[in-house]
């Protein structure tokens, strides 16, 4: 599904573009009505009708409506897992500053695709556990930058030692996340804005006096 | 439809129920079928089956799934907003603590009401926007309790001068919510737990050393 193949025939102009951008604008065109109509109301005839092609091309590219969703919500995941962990291995010595990095990082990552996110959170429940489990990792690899980095930071004596790394991990995507929910490319707040505030309050929230002191913001 | 008026009739052994009794157990069953089904797909009949009333008995409750909906979404929005006004009005003569107290009743107003809360986190915006309106009031009287007590801090010192209010209090409004997602009654975090962890962090994150310092906990 990740490297389509095209089969020769009668093609409509959106099926003559080449295999590569018709893969994205179909990914483009289902994250959007999925978002619309959500997953189990969404159909592939209006996909389909969207792009310009006839339902039945589709199935040169997917053999279901659920490959769809799995490739969405999978697409904007490992981009922003991609995001998450280039920062988490970035070059501070001090994991608090990179941890501070990450959480701005996923904050700008998710206002800047809030339409694939909000799919990502609302549909990822539609996907039998075996492809959820897939797009997650065994070990909810998304969910782990935030806590190793925590535990790295607790070891260094940068966060309170009454601090659970995973309850934190879990509470700071969580204010994260919940942006999708309420921030607007229009609205009072710049995404910037927002990732800055985010970070710097999650990091005050858990960090040592010793942490707050190392970390240079 | 909160004081719902009967008929007499023929009437099945749900329907012989008190007249509150059964409008509980409309109200938790409608819930329980938009939480499974989502509000879309949700039935009237499926309701009225699972409670053993006639369909057509349902309209001496309600006009339609709309005002079934309306209820329940207002009755869990009402309940959290008197659990955190009462809080927000309490003795401490410190904002910041009784933000404290706000922040961990909410966290766990939300963990005891994981289904209601689902329905409205994901089924709000079903609602036509005077009713969205009416539930949420006109100048959304929940997040103002956060924002209030936040401004009220700033101005006592207890917060630091950078910190935006507005935007502190939907971060903090976020992180908590998102609790939903995760919290299981079964799991390795307890309710309470949870909410102290998030209203410590929360605080931490925000507060002027002044405000830690007065902010007894």
């Amino acid at each position: 599904m990740a490297n389509p193949t095209g089969l020769a025939g009668r093609r409509s102009a959106a099926e003559r573009k080449p295999r590569k951008e018709r893969w994205a604008e179909l990914i483009e065109t289902a994250t959007q009505v999925f978002y619309e109509r959500g997953y189990e109301a969404a159909s592939l005839q209006e996909i389909a009708n969207r792009i310009g092609m006839l339902k039945g091309s589709l199935y040169y590219y997917i053999q279901s409506k659920e490959d769809l969703l799995f490739e969405v919500v999978n697409e904007v995941h490992q981009k922003g897992l991609a995001v998450v962990t280039a920062l988490a291995q970035g070059p501070s010595p001090s994991p608090l500053e990179r941890l501070h990095r990450v959480i701005r990082g996923h904050v700008e990552h998710t206002c800047h695709n809030l339409v694939p996110t909000a799919v990502f959170l609302h549909e990822l429940s539609a996907l039998p556990e075996d492809r959820r489990r897939q797009v997650l990792g065994d070990k909810h690899s998304y969910q782990g930058v935030f806590r190793s980095l925590i535990e790295e930071a607790k070891a260094a004596g940068e966060v309170r030692e009454d601090v659970d790394p995973k309850l934190a991990a879990l509470s700071i995507l969580g204010s994260a996340n919940w942006v999708y929910r309420w921030y607007r490319p229009d609205g009072e707040f710049s995404a910037q804005q927002i990732a800055s505030h985010l970070a710097e309050t999650a990091i005050r929230g858990i960090a040592s006096e010793a942490g707050l002191a190392s970390c240079t913001r």
